[in-house]
This record gives C-alpha cells, structure tokens and sequence, in this order.
C-alpha cells in the first residue's frame, strides 16, 4: 500500500498461484464490486497491449496475473511490471477465466491504481474540448464516449452526479485503452454549478428541447464543455440553465433519440471539425 | 404455427401461467439461444411501448407475456395481441425475471415472427443509404447501428457474412425499437459482390487505407451503400474492391479507432447532412 508514496518502487514478488481460493485472487475477484474498487482505488485492465500502453504512460501497477502457457513476452512484461513496483501471479489459464467471467480470457491482467483529476484543473484554454456527462449510467457507454473523447482529439470527461464508474470493467474494456490516456474528473452537480462561472470557454449542451442546429455553432478556436444528458432523462434542467447554447441533432425515423456515445460521437466530430485532418499513417497501411 | 399464413388470424388464447417448467414458458426461454431463434424464426422483445408500436406496424405476433401486477393498460395490448392470433400469458413477475434474465424485468414482453429483406429489393434510389456490415459480430453494436441508421434517416441495415443475429435479445434491447422499423437484409460476401454490380449508387466503404477524407465527398441527391468493417478487422479486401471510395475518419489520440457504430454514426450524419434539418416538433418539448 504505501509504496506508491516512494519515488523509486522496491520491486514486487513473483508468485505462482493455482487456488481461486488464495486471497490475492480473492482480492482481485472483488474488483468487480464497486465498493471494493471505491475502497482500495484501483481496478482491473485486461490485454498484454492494454498493460504496455499503461505503464508506459507511467500508471501505477498493483498486481500483474498472467497465464502460466502465456509465453516469452509476457514474461518481460511481468518483469517490467515487478521492476516497477508490482507483484506478478503465474495461475493457469482458468484461473483468468474465473477472475475475468469470460470463456476465452486474455492471457495477462494487471490491477491498476485508480487517478482522477479535479475539476479545478479545467481551464479554458484555446481550442480544448471536455465531455461533461449527467448521471451517465452505462458502463458501456461510459467507455465508449471515453474512447471516442480520445479519438476525436478531446481533453477529457467529466462526470457530474451519480454516474456508473468508469473503472467498471465493462467501461474499462469499453474504452479499448482509452482509459489510460483519457483524464476523467469526478464532481457532484452542486460542485459543477459552482465552478462553471470560472470557465471562460462556451458551455453547449444537448438537449430535446435545443433550438439550435449542432452544425451551427462556431466552434473553431474556442474551448469547449459539451454537456451530454442522461441516457432516459437527458440533461438536468439546472445543468442545461449552465449553458450558454442548447443544441440538438437532426434526427428522422422512429428512433426516440441515439444511442449517448453515438450522439456525442456526431458532435464531437462535429466541433471537432477543424482541427481534426487526414494524416499519412492510415494512407498507407 | 399455422395462423401466419391465414388472412384473418384467430384469435389466440388467455392463459395463465405460474411455473418456469411450463413448455411455453420454456420455449421463450430457448429463444435466447441463437440455434432456437433459427429454427422457430422468432425473436423477443420487451417493454409496452414496443410492443404497440410493433403491432402498429403490422408485425406478427406470437405470444405476449405479461405480469400479473401490470396494471389495466396490459390487458388492454393483452386483447389487442389475441384479437391479432397471439396467445397471452399472465404470469407472475419473477416468471418473467427468469425469461429476461433482468433484475428489474420489464412488465411484458412478445415474441414475433422475424422479417428479412431480400438483397434483390434494394434498389440505388434518390438519396436513399444503406448500410453494409461485414462480420459485425458485436449484438450490442449491431443494435446500436440500427438505432442510428433509423435516427439518421437511412433505408436499412446488409448483414454481410458471419454476422451476430439481429434477433438476439441484446440487440433488439440496443435497437431500441428500430428493429421494428429499419429493413435489414442478411446475405453472404459472395451473394453481395454478385449483387453489386447491378447497384448504380455510391458504394463507400470505411477503411483504415482510405485515402479520402469522409468529409469531402458529395453525398448529396446520390443513393448510397456505406459499408463498415468487422470491429476487429475492419473491411476484408474483397468488399473493400467493391468500393468506388474508401474514405477514412480522421482522428486523434490513442485509440486504435472509433466504435462501430460511433463511427457508422459520424459518417452517416454527415452523409444525410443536406437531408436532415431541425424540424419543430423539438423546439417545444
């Protein structure tokens, strides 16, 4: 526990684990509980790549449990991971199943410490985009508008009131690794409300109700909140009082409305439009 | 089993129904298993408001479920259902916890006959868009995309290949509805490439190797076919060759690319943009 106060980790313990009943593995299993999570701050990312990407980017690694038949690579993962700080557990693969629920698991999982950045942190500055989501409550959808946030080039989410956790691992798989890049800042409404005075940048919201087009707000240079509402409700009424713009997407059929990560999808593209071009990586792949 | 193929169907039966060992109740339950759905050609769907909406549109419906506790305004879709040849069930709530396999159960469910479109039936009509899949093999995507083809104002959905079953009841729960409202049309890779030649519309394709910009060509006044890749490995090389244009969503970050059907959902708002205008009917509500 206090290791993630030192500035240089003491290596972690390498252990080969075959009972579901150790207590690690107990430990981790109860990761799929929110309150576990809640309590001991970290979560469970599953996928070699996934682990990689996250302690380059300087994550903070608890426990790495690989699959005994993995083979040569994730070893050096492991090693990389117990270098850090990490304990490494070996199980057979069917111990990753039962940690995982899934039939067909990913060979190696690591249990991550949780971040989330303050709302105070947010400042308006040219051309940045953050997501707010009201109430979200689908871990899917969750990763999903996290994943898109990524690829459309935007700064983070912010989730307002009683949202589902993004360290579900629904979400967590959801977001195909976007987790680890994307910032998420956690505030009730009240705090919300209380820090948007101080944000310079236009406040738009979604909303049933929007008079206006999505397609016609200037949104080249400016920074940018997009307040998306709860997938049943929408967007709260003193939420959608703190914008500056209401807006709505077009929308024909029987369809009640899109699915949350689709529509934030459409706007983020959207407001996004300018700064995002075609680069040469995809042209020749 | 007969009924269908009568003009006027008799009416269906009233029953009531307490245990999950009852062969009708047991027969629903098989329908959450895809080989059951293929030889009886039914599927389920759950909530009022689908239901009514479904037999608006003239879908056929064999059984309805209902709780006992619902309330006067189910027995009212109840009659409606038998005088349509359904038999009803009453059952009590947690029979239909079991059939769904929720928690918190919807207070009715149906079960109608399945609809596929022929592949014949797709003609290149003014402005009208399709969109092909390849390999969806996600329910909840697949369900998602025909909530947004139907909000996007497009035709219908090609299930192209290997493709998961539009019947699951996870993607009848993501269409929300539209599955009763959007066409879709099932056929193998060499069917639609025997097809293809006879469509004289634009046949778009997303591609990690497109070259153009999504944003820059003319969609405007032109039928369209947008075909979307598998989520794993996106358009095989047989469907991209049936492409007059393979473009590509520029994008940012770490995420190796956009969900399915966010990225069905950007390219086709921006492909029915001329044909999608705010409307009225939101600006009071």
């Amino acid at each position: 526990m206090g290791k993630a106060n030192q500035d240089i980790a003491a290596p972690g313990r390498v252990k080969e684990i075959t009972s579901q009943a150790n207590p690690a593995i107990k430990e981790i299993r109860a990761l799929f509980q929110k309150k576990y999570r809640d309590r001991q701050r970290i979560f469970i990312a599953e996928g070699r790549k996934l682990i990689v990407d996250a302690l380059d980017q300087g994550w903070t690694i608890r426990t790495l449990v690989y699959a005994k038949a993995a083979g040569a690579e994730f070893e050096t993962t492991a090693a990389r991971a117990v270098a850090a700080g990490g304990d490494a557990l070996i199980v057979p693969e069917k111990l990753l199943s039962a940690i995982t629920r899934r039939d067909n698991p990913q060979m190696v999982i690591g249990v991550f410490e949780q971040r989330f950045k303050a709302l105070e942190t947010i400042a308006a500055k040219q051309s940045e985009v953050w997501v707010g989501l009201d109430r979200v409550r689908d871990p899917g959808n969750l990763g999903t508008v996290i994943r898109t946030v990524d690829a459309a080039g935007a700064k983070g989410v912010v989730l307002i009131g009683d949202c589902t956790d993004p360290y579900a691992p629904e979400a967590v798989r959801a977001t195909m690794g976007s987790i680890f890049s994307v910032p998420v800042v956690k505030c009730t409404e009240d705090a919300f409300c209380q820090w948007r005075p101080r944000y310079s940048g236009l406040v738009a919201g979604t909303h049933l109700a929007g008079s206006v087009d999505y397609r016609t707000v200037d949104y080249t240079d400016r920074p940018l909140m997009l307040l998306m509402g709860n997938e049943q409700k929408g967007l709260s009424e003193r939420l959608a009082g703190q914008c500056d713009v209401l807006v709505r997407i077009p929308q024909a059929g029987k369809a009640d409305s899109l699915n949350l990560a689709v529509s934030t999808g459409v706007v983020l593209f959207e407001a996004r439009r300018a700064a995002l071009v075609l680069g040469d990586d995809g042209d020749t792949q």
